[in-house]
């Protein structure tokens, strides 16, 4: 197949961004690929070798006290002037990423919306003190039977920390995305091995922020980006004794490799890896209604059904009661067309896993199939049956749905006991119409999804994932790798932070930071009562 | 040898507590020993089998919602009535605990004041609502292109947790000790497994908690404590897949055997383990005085030096600028008796690891060797030798303190940076009498700790751990197993608390805790805006 020429505003050099400057991987060359087409595209990328990650992790061990040092007012500029230049830049971005990911181009202009939106919102959470965790025990010198010491503590960057680009969300989750967002505002600085199915895209973005980096200053290792083997480069940057975090969106295998990975280190470090998630929606029989059943299929053929928190499965009443929707989500299946999918790789993936499902369930309706674009597909089974096919809840990435029909209030909550630990969970109810038996079996439901589940959602649907404080996306293994933790929102800085407590340093050695003048500036806790500046 | 039957104002039983019910292990038998004279003491205490640990396992699962459902007041209540029962008794568990570590009573007055001391600040921390981690981003309806939904967020309870209680503080660090009140404060059912050490203590204090428990009503597994082999029980239990998390104190072995346990689970589960730590100590030129020689000393013996933040090694200043401190130094220790140690395995440790410590650096000086009670010990090298000979700063668990001499402040970097993860570090200066460029130094220095442990001191001793709010007792790997974490203090809470996310759940189905009433009464997150109450 011959290389497409396409029109770009921008030259792509193909190069990786390495200790403040550009370089050519000589470890192979990879292209970006036409989703809709699988054309390959201009310019091949240059692949790293493994003496490529030793000097990204020297640089980014070089910038790492220089950042931690950092006012924040330097770091909360470098998240803004990111996001200025991705807004800049809007228009070729999206117009690259269309072409390598297939996706539709309104989502990819709120993608990138989403991003700077996203850098906007560290930005101001660093600007407000709040993410320094400042906490004063003020000294006590009276005290019997010993004298109090003062302490100080604040949250400091955990170092440089590797982030893994993903495939589903070429901004988002990518090389300016929310792993590398939280760790630049934690004050880490960040080396991406960006996600070879968007090779264009990652340079692009990469250019923005190296210059953001340059412009303001800041030491080289301070943002990095590679191409490369996962194995090779992705491994040989997790076991560098350099690197102290590891941020990752995307497959099972791959997510439990680099825990596998961080945790044979001499000295183990955290792994943030968001991996696999059915995200169950629970539709109680008030609300099985045929408006519902149309509204699930929109959620599960976003985006070609390639989210994390794509609603993979559905229980509904059994019989009469779950009818209207079940016969309305097949009725809207059948009418859509066939979505061209991010890869070759993962719309393969995805036929293969849909297509085992049609071992294990009944298909009720298929989407039609179009060129490199598969049909979506509902299909269906008693939920009893989850009980002795575990695999019945294995994740497809991509358009495919699968109805578990439950007889009763047991049966459903012993179906969600045999499920894995999930992003999300949904219940959808009408509690103008609801007897009070359902109402109260919706609060037990909550009661436990608060268990399987880090965001339960009533009457919505999972795909949207707001960013702002209060969201968690996260949610027990295998969801992620650390079922405490969020990789979107404001929490997710607390990733890449660890606590360290000063006692009795005097205000001529404290870093400038925990002196009189900075604390009063920020949100603190003094003998344990919030105090605000 | 006979077993000495002692006057004790309580009968002890021997039994496990599990299920609700008091049990005899039967997995053979051990005693508590008479740490002075090494006399076994009545009564035999019961082993548990892997059964009992599934029982345990099986009655804290049935607790965990329960707790978690409890308003903060049933659990700041609990905590209460722990810290009450444990003054109540006092005498006679100072008096067993005496008899049981060998330590002097007015420490272990002391530590039992600590332990209720922390207790009570778990709840008024639980009081307070800050521990909640409540966050709320409002709905946005009119928000284009789309509605924003409302979301609360709150911090849950990871579920059962299990403690392993530590040999050196029979209360602080033990069967009510500080990992035992953060996971109750989280609303954790918590699985103790008692340290053989001091079995006596571990049932009388857990009767407290057993009473406290029954009293209040709560479920039969919200405490239970067993002793049994770690190879056996403790790995059951650490590998049993209703036990969500681990807290440890103990030695380095230990700490990385549970690690292994926790992460090769088919769900692995988070391991706070505080392993080992030296504790550095730097003196500069002007505070290597002799008063400050003998201080240390006085910190280095402390208990025995049975402390995990014991200053093991001490850096001082090569020929004439250091004299006074090490000769102050060494003629303290000569003049100090022998102490009795823990347990016969820990002393035998000690001199195993003080009289290795001898083969690779020269003996500068020792105290006097008692029955049972080894001498203390001060040894000497060079702070070079430490990059060549990193076993120099293995830590010894007991009295014994290694000197190492440097040259320039370049040599003292050196050395720091040939050191692993610290629990404290500690500067020493003068700074009414240091010159500029000690001065510069020695803010160099605060810098470059910050990297190395979770807690810095500056002219003090770090065997003193504050119990409060900024207080870190935690620090990079290998001084606890995840460097982000304190073990001591009111953020050890967040060690057993995930975030959860709820998306317009409306007000009658939230759970009691994030309804409007509820959330007005706690410190929380609007839009990323802090809200007293």
């Amino acid at each position: 197949m011959s290389i497409v020429q396409v029109e770009q505003p921008v030259s792509l050099t193909g190069d990786l961004f390495v200790a403040g400057e550009r370089r050519q991987g000589s470890a192979g060359v990879v292209r970006g690929i036409a989703a809709a087409t699988g054309a390959p595209l201009e310019p091949a990328f240059g692949l790293a070798t493994r003496a490529d990650a030793a000097d990204a992790a020297a640089a980014a061990a070089d910038a790492a006290p220089v950042l931690r040092a950092a006012p924040r007012a330097t770091r909360s500029a470098l998240l803004r002037a990111i996001a200025d230049g991705l807004d800049a830049r809007a228009e070729e971005l999206v117009a690259r990423a269309a072409l390598e990911t297939g996706l539709p181009q309104p989502r990819l202009v709120g993608e990138v919306a989403r991003t700077s939106g996203q850098l906007r919102l560290f930005a101001a959470l660093v600007d407000s003190g709040l993410s320094e965790g400042v906490r004063i025990d003020p000294a006590q010198p009276d005290r019997a039977p010993a004298p109090r010491p003062e302490l100080r503590q604040r949250r400091l960057p955990l170092g440089p920390v590797v982030v893994f680009g993903a495939s589903n969300f070429p901004f988002a989750f990518s090389n300016a995305g929310s792993d590398v967002a939280s760790a630049l505002a934690a004050g880490c600085p960040v080396i991406v091995k960006s996600h070879q199915a968007h090779p264009g895209v990652a340079e692009l973005v990469s250019a923005v922020i190296a210059a953001a980096v340059r412009d303001l200053g800041l030491p080289a290792g301070t943002y990095q980006a590679l191409l490369g083997s996962g194995r090779e480069v992705g491994t040989a940057l997790v076991e560098d004794p350099r690197v102290r975090a590891v941020g990752f969106t995307g497959s099972r295998s791959g997510g439990l490799a680099l825990m596998e990975a961080a945790r044979t280190r001499p000295v183990p470090i955290p792994v943030y890896a968001e991996m696999s998630s059915v995200n169950p929606v629970i539709v109680l029989p008030s609300a099985a209604t045929a408006e519902r059943g149309r509204a699930f299929v929109d959620s599960l053929l976003l985006g070609a059904g390639q989210f994390c928190t794509n609603p993979g499965l559905v229980l509904v009443p059994v019989g009469e009661a779950g009818e209207a929707f079940v016969s309305a989500a097949a009725e809207a299946i059948r009418g859509r067309d066939g979505q061209v999918m991010l890869t070759d790789g993962i719309r393969d993936a995805y036929v293969a896993g849909r297509d085992a499902l049609a071992g294990r369930a009944v298909r009720v309706a298929e989407g039609s199939e179009g060129e490199r674009a598969p049909a979506a597909s509902l299909m269906e089974a008693s939920a009893a049956e989850l009980l002795t096919e575990p695999a019945l809840a294995d994740e497809v990435f991509g358009a495919s749905g699968l109805v578990l029909r439950y007889g009763d209030a047991d049966g459903l909550l012993r179906a969600l006991q045999a499920l894995e630990g999930q992003l999300t969970a949904t219940v959808h109810i009408d509690l103008a119409t609801a007897p009070d038996a359902e109402r109260a079996l919706g609060a037990q439901l909550i009661e436990a999804l608060e268990e399987l589940a880090g965001r339960i959602v009533v009457n919505g649907w999972p795909t949207g994932v707001e960013v702002g404080h209060a969201i968690v996306h996260g949610g027990p293994f295998p969801a992620t790798s650390d079922g405490r933790s969020t990789s979107v929102g404001t929490l997710a800085i607390e990733r890449f932070q660890r606590a360290v407590a000063y006692q009795d340093v005097p205000e001529s050695l404290l870093p400038e930071a925990l002196r009189d003048v900075a604390v009063a500036a920020v949100p603190r806790l003094v003998d344990g009562a919030v105090v605000l500046p």
